[in-house]
């Protein structure tokens, strides 16, 4: 991040004021607007069109003022307001998805985090680079599907939240599969998926170290996949595929897990050496970040996507996680977040966590 | 439920005194004698035969005593001694099922929400009307096997806890079915099965307002089936069913989940509209009910069955759920009930809530 | 346990001091660290090599110090520094296995619980003779694979965890087992797996009475395991052992369940004549144990195991399980192994729990 005069010019709104939390409504917006309360930080919910109702329902969640815009493609025009209300901008999977990546990284608004990260999240290609330069282990990419010798899963480029992937369990099956589109052949790792939020506060000096801040984990889940985790309750998938039935990945939920403490150290070193590249490559990620991967049978953790920002998963842990409750009793990353805030502000440090 | 004569002749003994919380010993029993303990309210189980010595195990899920009856059917010969009491007695799956829907329905004991609502539940035709009248989107439901055009399962008239359930993934595979009984055949939607805990409060007069009442979203899970749930792992259900091996759907537990924020508006708004026709229909629902329901890969939530009182999933959150803590931290079902008598008590208007 | 003198010679360091809390670096030290904390007991990490960083991401499980040896096979070079220092060993299942049963049981140090255990759980036919005369339902056990009438299992002696297994759906795809060691085949139950976490002291005189202590059910889980969960998204078993693909049931994570209310009397009445038969047997367990059984269609709960120590699902009850706050609000295995040790020493009665 740094003090680009932009970043700054941002974040000249929030000099000598307690900031406001703000974000899209919805996505984990409850979460964070329930962590900001709880560290004494005023809350602002994003709309677009009139917000819905299922905020009342949940009083210690509900932002304390709603600012609305009739379409998503005018958001960014209530930068100006933002700025007035001394507000920093949350991010999250949905804001960012519907406002594209590119439109979100001009939002002329003060935003938690590294806005740097999203040129790296956002396309394949550059994602796979940054983490095979933290040499973080990843299901083989194939040029072409002579090269399978095994199990493989077709993701089109752009492809939204799971819809058309292709499974093939090997390169024979994979020859009913008929492109519409730009695509990508990955090797289909077998083992249990584990979903893990950490967290990279550069304004610690205790902890796990990494760079000059420290590594936190808060969190695991796993996701609910519409239809492909019930989908064998139907018979055999190449039956189902004769009967016209694809499955599908969309996700739809998230079921909360731990993994084998013995299998922590290897999870904790790769998202130390993301982290460290990260700081080499553009400056740094802050605040939460999710690595999605596979844990295979020889205990191999295969890293098949990274969020950097917060994940719908962590909605489990609400009122804290088996693990966060070790940094913290309680502690959702909502609040985390929240605490770094303060700590920025604390510490007159704002500058390092905001861009 | 207004003041019918019997309703109130049944409450006469609750006059002036801080009422007992009875119910069945089974279910959710821990989680209702618990919660009832944590608003202060005195507690009673109801056994059949001696009480199990597992409520030895839970020191502060223990009632503070118990009533046993040899058998069953003699369950309703200790309504004097109940009203003698005070106790408002708390319905739950079990106990409407053991004792069967007519003989609870005319039950001389006070009971925690409107008893009219199991005539609207305990029948297929009607509970299906209903969610009609509320335009919730269900499952099709073919009249004859012809109709159908993709997977579909077949369930017979009073079929207990998913014994007997037949699924079939296409129409051909449904010839295999030979009926023992009156059945009906429902298209089998494809998705994940979300079981959504709402509790109605015609007391309160906040938050999300339905009726003259609000609506609350205290939890969710996913039930665990025996056999189905595991099946997989022996091959395709095919080669299964060649080898005798049929799945069923027998309840055994429970898993907790979250669904995606961008769907809580859906299933809000499904339960709001039930809500709306419980009351027009039948002078409304009280206290806790569940939407059980699949959400497609289309963000479609098909609700297939709507539980009218406190369902076992809810013990999963003994101390608060993802989504009550954003009501009251820690928040059960258990206790949500006893706080509604509670406020009954205190606004003297146990009448709405009791029938 | 008793007071042998060897037992009474490792407990002689514990005299007139507070005792501190001493694990393998591993499995759910993370829980035996942090429960050791709240109740006040000094902790102490027994690493092979120098321990991993990931303790400083959880401050509130960091051990107090750590003590290293180069290789598992120095552990026991360790014993004269933790009699020093006032140290109880807690076993967990990864620090008997890595040291195997035969050193643990020799380690001269007192270790929380009787040791004694070991034998009968380490080995297969032990442990079935106790189950058995503890009227314990099982699987069943067939001598030769013409015995086999339905589903089965094969399973290695001394497999460690899940890898080798094979699943045969019927006599017929028993065939294509190509044993390479010595085998037991056992009935593959068809259910829903539940490991139940119990925990039993013989120093408690309250609660759910068995011998001369009591029995708690602090919890339950359900074993992730690569790469059976997550194999029919593949497509059918069949096709994939034709293609290669083995299923593998290697543990890798826990989730989180409940039960059925009205089955928690099978599981206590099993547990009771466990700890029952225990007693008669070698001088009764001590502590946590776990139940790890397929609950069928019929409610028929098949144990296949039984694991004399914390297991590592209870990892996911940090702060709490839906059991356990029904007993103390928060309560942890991990804690609740730590209240009994300051019980011991409250009543001067280490030498019960301790061997």
């Amino acid at each position: 991040m740094g003090i680009s005069l932009s970043s700054a010019d941002r974040r000249a709104g929030l000099a000598g004021r307690t900031p406001s939390v703000a974000t899209l409504c919805s996505h984990s917006s409850l979460q964070i607007f329930y962590g900001a309360r709880q560290e004494g930080l005023p809350t602002l919910g994003l709309a677009i069109g009139p917000p819905h109702r299922y905020y009342d329902a949940f009083p210690l969640a509900r932002p304390d003022r709603f600012l609305s815009v009739p379409k998503v493609d005018q958001l960014p025009t209530v930068a100006p307001e933002l700025k007035r209300s001394g507000a920093i901008v949350i991010p999250h999977g949905s804001f960012v998805e519907y406002l594209g990546p590119e439109r979100f990284a001009q939002m002329d608004v003060p935003v938690f985090g590294n806005r740097a990260v999203i040129a790296w999240e956002s396309d394949r290609r550059k994602e796979r680079e940054w983490l095979e330069l933290a040499h973080v282990s990843m299901p083989r990419r194939f040029e072409d599907a002579s090269e399978v010798d095994g199990p493989a899963i077709v993701k089109y480029y752009g492809a939204k939240g799971g819809k058309g992937f292709f499974l093939a369990k090997n390169r024979e099956s994979l020859k009913d599969f008929r492109p519409t589109g730009p695509y990508v052949i990955q090797e289909y790792v077998l083992g249990t998926r584990y979903y893990v939020h950490f967290f990279y506060s550069p304004l610690s000096d205790r902890g796990y170290r990494v760079g000059h801040g420290s590594l936190e984990l808060l969190g695991m889940d796993r996701r609910d996949e519409a239809n492909i985790d019930e989908l064998y309750k139907l018979g055999a998938q190449e039956e189902l595929l004769k009967a016209g039935i694809r499955p599908t990945f969309v996700v739809t939920g998230n079921v909360p897990v731990v993994l084998r403490e013995s299998l922590l150290p290897k999870v904790f070193d790769a998202a130390a050496r993301i982290v460290e590249r990260s700081i080499e490559l553009f400056g740094g990620m802050v605040g939460p970040f999710c690595l999605e991967g596979i844990m295979t049978e020889d205990f191999d953790f295969k890293v098949f996507e990274i969020s950097t920002r917060i994940v719908a998963g962590t909605n489990l842990f609400t009122s804290g996680s088996p693990y966060s409750d070790y940094v913290a009793p309680g502690l959702s990353m909502g609040r985390r977040i929240a605490q770094e805030i303060q700590r920025g502000v604390a510490l007159d440090r704002l500058d390092e966590i905001l861009s």
